[in-house]
């Protein structure tokens, strides 16, 4: 369709914003998100501030782009290995691969906050999609429900969900997997496994396997 | 002993270090850590960048200071507690009690890290500490070992444990407590189940009930 066709202009400009957000993640990596400076972006590209301004209100508006393009990378990560039949285990080494392949990307999303910044309401919808993900996958299994204190709390409080109608067992497994594997991850990516010179995929594997087990209801 | 008694010079010295560490938390609090400006705390204290040079040398001198606070306080709490006669999940609750007590204090050392720093080694053999803390704690536990890769590379890969005799399925509980309460605190910290309306509490006991189970061998 004609409408889809960007304009040069529009070509521009977008063209622009991929430079100011490539060069803002080599910032991070250098010095960390909260010393980002738009000035010091705008110097490097070669542009005045004003310039950098039109295409980045603040350095809150550049963080949000960035923020938004993580989550949809990773939702889309997770969505096309579930769709590919991706189940519980392949999906957690898709998270994996991919927090693994641009650590600043995923610490970014589920490292510290960054002080000061407030995401926008939208970038809770991306996360959602990655939970609908995760509980598209557990559905599929045959999850028991397990009763405990947690479990009865989340039966009625379950208005975050993207799926009004999974099970509260269902719910709760999606959760264990986003805080296990993060636990994991987050450490590594943080570099505290390096001087105990463990395999952190083999430790990683086990905790998948460990999550299936008693996804399942069975320890072993 | 007169050698543990303080002169005037080295009382003042401890005074103005102190004061300097305080401005630090509030200034990481404020704008991050890998904002933190020794000029700007100076200027706060109304000292020269020179007279604070000579209380830390550099940026980094100031982070490992505030490493070592961190850790020596966490690895204090448990230490405590476990003397006390506090179990695994007692142990679990003085964690979250400690993290909660200052995000920024748990989120310096085990959260994102600082561009750019390394920690030197011995803020390794504090959060050794830690580690050998719950390690004596499991040992008390009657935990069964459960053959699984990762149990056998942990088996040939235990170089980096403060307890040489312990047995390879407690050094693998220990790690799994670590990685579990840090996947649930660390993300409670960040603020993600605050938009989800879930009582974090709850989600943390169920976490440690089934660690606990699962460490026992059985699921339920």
């Amino acid at each position: 369709m004609d409408s889809e066709v960007a304009s040069p202009r529009e070509r521009y400009r977008a063209q622009v914003q991929a430079e100011i957000k490539q060069h803002a993640w080599q910032q991070i990596a250098a010095t960390g998100v909260s010393a980002l400076s738009l000035k010091a972006i705008a110097k490097h590209l070669g542009m005045s501030g004003p310039a950098l301004y039109r295409y980045f209100a603040s350095r809150d508006d550049l963080i949000t782009a960035l923020i938004r393009d993580a989550y949809r990378s990773l939702a889309d990560a997770v969505r096309e290995a579930y769709d590919s039949g991706a189940d519980i285990a392949a999906l957690a080494h898709v998270v994996r691969a991919w927090a693994l392949s641009d650590p600043h990307r995923y610490l970014l999303i589920y490292g510290t906050p960054v002080p000061g910044y407030q995401a926008p309401a939208d970038t809770v919808a991306l996360s959602q999609e990655i939970m609908a993900v995760l509980i598209g996958a557990y559905r599929k299994a045959d999850i028991p429900s397990q009763e405990t204190p947690f479990g009865a709390h989340l039966d009625s409080h379950r208005h975050w969900t993207p799926d009004p109608t999974a099970s509260t067992a269902v719910l709760r497994q999606a959760l264990t997997f986003w805080t296990r594997l993060h636990g994991v991850l987050s450490l590594e990516l943080a570099g505290h496994f390096t001087g105990m010179g463990i395999d952190v995929a083999l430790l990683y594997a086990d905790e998948v396997d460990s999550l299936l087990r008693q996804s399942l209801g069975r320890f072993r």
